[in-house]
């Protein structure tokens, strides 16, 4: 039997019922042919009919009834409202900072739009053939593995190949020691419940990314702005004095290209850094989702290097280098372990298993590193390319960052450019920009913007140029 | 050229380049021969050298330092320390209730163990091999949008899918007004974040499933069990006292084949409690999870098919019925869709996309309704089995529930039954229980056990005539 053959009598035979049912001969409650009947009618076998109206089951045309027969269902889809205007699309002036935030990552998925929003990876420049066939590999392979919950730490393939990959960055961490999260974004928040209680203060850069401002809300949480270089990251001194005046639960950096300074902390600071919170006693949350994509051929060092109290949970995942869809993060928790572990529980259970699988394969033999040298040109290329076209485009007086890393530049604006009024031209220019002031739990950064260099191409270019002129006719 | 020879060639080359690190004729910082130099000594192309080089990198033998060579990696990781007993198998009688309920769950993905603990589906009954050709499929045909985020509230060709089903269940939502998330675990737990504070009250079940009592509490939420009865379900009049003397901030009830009772809330019932929640203001998060798992043929409606006011957030997954390891669930969240967005953002970002992709297929083509038809005729027989074992081998005076769907029974021994005491010795015999003290934060149903009765074998029946000894010998 031909296979493809089948499936287009099934269908056949279950569209020529549905189109029975849409005009109204088999009513809602109405009983449909038995598969005998529609077997000698239809001239099909048995096993064809049944095909046929088990599709039509799973399109909710038709129901079984238990030694009865098939009925049309009184409920049909046909029931459904149009849709509603759910989310009106108004002027970004107007909504909060909250719905910017989601409207910024809601542009970002718009293909039609320029992509100089949210920090997306340019799936051009990650490993899609390879990993979607690992994928393909895995499900066929690893059938039951694949469909079965994984623990609540993760599956063990992915945690070794994360423990090997850790020494590059001066960690030596036993694969039982880290916990797979679903993207870093989860990491962070199980780290932040692990290590606060509702109305503490947490340590912060400004301006940091306003995902991480989200998540400090949502759990309740206080954020203490610390003011940030845009080469060096946090100033130590400002933290320091911070620690002695404030009462503070936890800090939350991005120490290697952060994002949206793009800024490197230097070695002896990180150093300090891990001095410095042994002698408070506090806990330090390190995102470190860019670590791997410097610019420098040494990918540097994280603090969690230089941890020797267990005080760093050490923040990852393969969303910037790999795959974003994938949602596969992971924690270094040190002395939270089995805090982090029954959060991950008691959040989401575990982390989808075959994205797990195939990431795994990717690090064990895709070529990881070559990848990565590639990706780190490419950006570096970008960040400088975007650079230029600033320098040419953007009114007189714009500032803009020389990230060390990562694929975002953070760019100030002259003082008479309102970034949220930008935000709205622009989008009706067709283009998505991240715009200051959700990059701060102030608010501040009015005339900031941060661009995604992770795509380059004449109409980014154009993009840019139009961009420029619209800061400049804010005048 | 044959594929196949080249993988062997250049994983020999690079298997005879680790054997000489290992012996350490190349020592870390060593610089190794260059391309050139291994493709003549081993006579081998530059490209297979180049290959092989890829790989020791991969897995962290050599690194590539830009204009000078490969090098061995000062950490190799050999260096790694062995393992540490992380985890000491304590006593459970001595553990906290929380590890207890880490290790219910940590022995069910133990496959020495006989599974009655978790309620983990039989993956013999999951349709693993359609399923997983669909996600072969999917990475194969949807590279680009398998690898990219997904919107925060999921792909629209799942929620299309979830809608339609809905209706069976009495509701009729749009697409738009859906939210995927990882697992029902996540959904439940963003409603929590959704529409209570920290230190409010959750009237709930008792006993109720273990993992929403930690959710619970890792949320800084305070529980008021409400007794419940395992034909019905919650006390309707106990909880319309509680709401009088209590301020309650939400209500979260599996109504559709409770856990671990199996219990099923009538329809009139459902009706009032949608008009009492209106009443009094109050959010309903409705768990249905096991709502595709009745016994009678047709399927029972939700609570929030009699909800007028967009008060109850319904929560499912796709865990019980197709694959736990996909960790794919769903909120219908009623009036709090923003709000369920943003924690979703703020959160996890997305849920990962590939397994969505795969289950949407699987719901428009699969045969999902026959394959329910199948698992819910399998899971009644086991019930019933597994009721015919405890009534054969358990202690006299013993009782059990008569579960109107799911896969647990729900069991309450004689008074001398200490089930702590009994999943000791239940897990050093190799099977696993869940013990009834971690379904109640008060920590009582001291003589009660859940059974799992998604598997079903001889061994299975011989490891109930065990337990039902063990327990006789606590007397």
């Amino acid at each position: 039997m031909v296979r493809g053959e089948k499936i287009y009598r099934y269908e056949k035979v279950a569209a020529d019922l549905a189109r029975l049912i849409d005009q109204g001969t088999f009513r809602p409650g109405d009983r449909v042919p038995s598969l005998r009947g529609i077997s000698r009618r239809m001239q099909v076998s048995i096993s064809t009919a049944l095909e046929a109206y088990r599709l039509l089951e799973d399109r909710q045309l038709i129901e079984a009834r238990p030694q009865s027969g098939y009925y049309v269902r009184r409920l049909s889809n046909y029931g459904l409202k149009e849709p509603k205007p759910i989310r009106p699309e108004k002027s970004p002036t107007t909504v909060s900072v909250d719905e910017l935030v989601q409207m910024v990552i809601r542009d970002s998925r718009n293909r039609n739009l320029v992509p100089l929003g949210a920090a997306v990876p340019n799936p051009d420049n990650l490993p899609v053939d390879k990993l979607n066939r690992l994928l393909a590999a895995v499900a066929r392979r690893k059938g039951v593995q694949s469909i079965s919950y994984e623990m609540a730490n993760g599956c063990e393939a992915l945690r070794v190949q994360i423990a090997r990959r850790l020494l590059a960055a001066g960690c030596s961490a036993h694969p039982q020691e880290l916990v797979i999260t679903s993207g870093c974004q989860e990491a962070v928040a199980l780290s932040l419940m692990a290590v606060c209680r509702p109305g503490d203060t947490v340590a912060i850069e400004s301006p940091t990314y306003f995902n991480h401002l989200q998540t400090l809300e949502v759990l309740h949480l206080k954020a203490l702005e610390i003011p940030s270089h845009p080469a060096s990251g946090i100033s130590f001194a400002a933290l320091e004095t911070a620690l002695k005046k404030h009462r503070i639960g936890a800090c939350l950096l991005i120490p290697n290209f952060s994002n949206p300074l793009g800024s490197l902390m230097p070695d002896e600071q990180k150093q300090a850094l891990a001095e410095l919170i042994v002698r408070h006693d506090l806990p330090l949350i390190e995102d470190d989702i860019y670590g791997d994509l410097g610019f420098a051929p040494e990918r540097p060092p994280v603090v969690k290097a230089f941890d020797k109290k267990g005080l760093v949970i050490l923040c990852s995942s393969f969303s910037k280098t790999l795959a974003p869809g994938y949602r596969i993060g992971w924690i270094h928790p040190g002395r939270f372990q089995a805090e982090i572990e029954r959060l991950k529980t008691a959040c989401t259970i575990a982390t989808a298993t075959a994205p797990q699988l195939a990431v795994a394969e990717f690090l064990n033999n895709g070529g990881y590193d070559h990848h990565l040298r590639k990706i780190r040109r490419i950006y570096m290329g970008q960040i400088w390319s975007m650079t230029q076209a600033v320098s040419k485009f953007f009114p007189p007086g714009t500032r803009v960052t020389r990230p060390a890393g990562g694929f975002v530049l953070w760019v100030e604006l002259p003082e008479y450019v309102d970034s949220l009024k930008l935000y709205e031209l622009a989008l009706q220019a067709g283009i998505t920009i991240a715009p200051g002031p959700i990059f701060s739990i102030r608010r501040g950064y009015r005339n900031y913007i941060r661009l995604n260099a992770a795509f380059w191409s004449e109409k980014i270019e154009k993009a840019l140029a139009l961009l420029g002129h619209l800061a400049e006719n804010l005048k």
